[in-house]
């Protein structure tokens, strides 16, 4: 346990916390790890705490007690989702993204780091107070955004799998009718993925009738789980009633016009 | 451009460039956001590689020059890297892993984010000299460290489709034989993922034979882009010649004994 000068403490501080978001470090950890005492721990993390939201790069929350300690919340100011949201709907909106059939190509929005840490802090900043346990996704784009969601709540990833092939175990599937092809598919879950009871925030890339959020609920059902919250990236205009009536969208897809070539999508924030 | 005092801006500066790791910030930029002497900055950046380096928290790398500027290299240490999959294996030879067939489930550890970001800078700290233009995996259960190895190489991840239901334009699809079942899939990758020439790592959660890998040699071929490196987290010990010869994987499957109820997992550097 050597002594180590407060500049470099602020740093490694800095560092530590801010990778780990949500993670609850004790300070008795960071005195072992800097010889320093408790007191000037605590004042370094005032200091940090008013560095960043100077700069609005998120917050420190302290939790008193024995159990107590400190941890990063990477939450995300209004003006910098404005920002970050009206730049993303600009980048959508090129009409080379424009696939037959009407769809938009995003993958490559969807499978950008940097954008979709972003994202996940925004999700964070909004559905927070929910206190879920698991994020929950479906295979396969909106991954990444909810594994960066899962990050910045410090939580576990769920993924529902399309069809049935699992292999991990006993498993529940549900039949769901798809709301805007109106075909039926399945989606199943391992039984060991989440115990019942559990509180559930789903977040997927894109809804349009919003078939498959619907079918996460009646999975959801089946095994004894609460959904308490949606997120998607983008949702559609058209059709105005969904099949799940309480979600969030970040972004908003009003048309996809291929003969004039127009993609008319804006943030809902 | 309000002067900012020296501690504010080194958490500051810590914070910006880990939270975007591999993103190479020009000097000026932050210049006018600290409204400090590019001199000064530059020994804020020494002071904050040494700390770092302290405390094995990865590194800084300057680029001089009009187009110059800093980066955040998330090496992980040897020994880090030990002691973190040490604590990997551990966790996956609990006997409760063991699936009816001798499977190992592993879905709870390939989903929780602290885990993958490690996974991640392991993958980066190795792979980093190939200089590869894109990450490339297969769906589903390796997506999360492959993004998140995307992340720690601030590079686009592609993600190959199984089967061909690909509806994001024009795509092209192989059809490969598993190496271990024996059976005919197909994977398929839409055309615009990837330009032409791309050098690509594969990254994966698990190899036995290595068929899929070998699939996406096919397809890599197809879409003529070089694969320079592939990473998977576990490989097996059986069968001992894959269908690929040069792998990097970080923990070896020796034996799941279903009757014994023994799983023989151990790192491999």
């Amino acid at each position: 346990m050597t002594k180590v000068r407060r500049t470099e403490r602020m740093i490694a501080l800095t560092k530590f916390l801010t990778e780990r978001p949500g993670h609850l470090f004790s300070l008795n950890h960071f005195c072992e790890l800097f010889g320093a005492a408790k007191s000037t721990l605590s004042e370094d993390i005032v200091t940090i705490r008013q560095a960043m939201e100077q700069f609005a790069m998120g917050s420190l929350e302290t939790v008193s007690g024995a159990a107590g300690g400190v941890r990063f919340l990477p939450l995300k100011s209004q003006d910098g989702t404005c920002a970050f949201l009206h730049e993303l709907a600009e980048k959508l909106a090129s009409p080379e993204r424009i696939i037959p059939g009407g769809f938009l190509y995003m993958a490559d929005i969807l499978f950008t780091p940097d954008l979709m840490v972003q994202v996940g802090e925004i999700f964070f900043s909004r559905f927070s107070h929910l206190s879920p346990d698991y994020i929950m996704t479906v295979e396969t784009k909106g991954i990444p955004l909810a594994f960066m969601t899962a990050r910045a709540f410090n939580l576990p990833l769920v993924i529902v799998r399309q069809g049935s092939k699992v292999t991990e175990g006993p498993s529940v599937s549900i039949n769901y009718v798809t709301g805007s092809g109106k075909r039926i598919q399945s989606m199943s879950l391992p039984r060991r993925a989440i115990p019942p009871g559990a509180r559930v925030l789903v977040i997927d890339d894109f809804m349009k009738a919003g078939g498959t959020v619907r079918g996460m609920y009646d999975l959801a059902h089946e095994v004894d789980v609460e959904i308490v919250g949606t997120g998607v990236l983008v949702g559609t205009a058209q059709p105005q009633v969904k099949l799940v009536e309480d979600y969030l969208a970040l972004l908003i897809l009003h048309e996809v016009d291929q003969q004039r070539k127009i993609v008319d999508i804006r943030p809902a924030l």
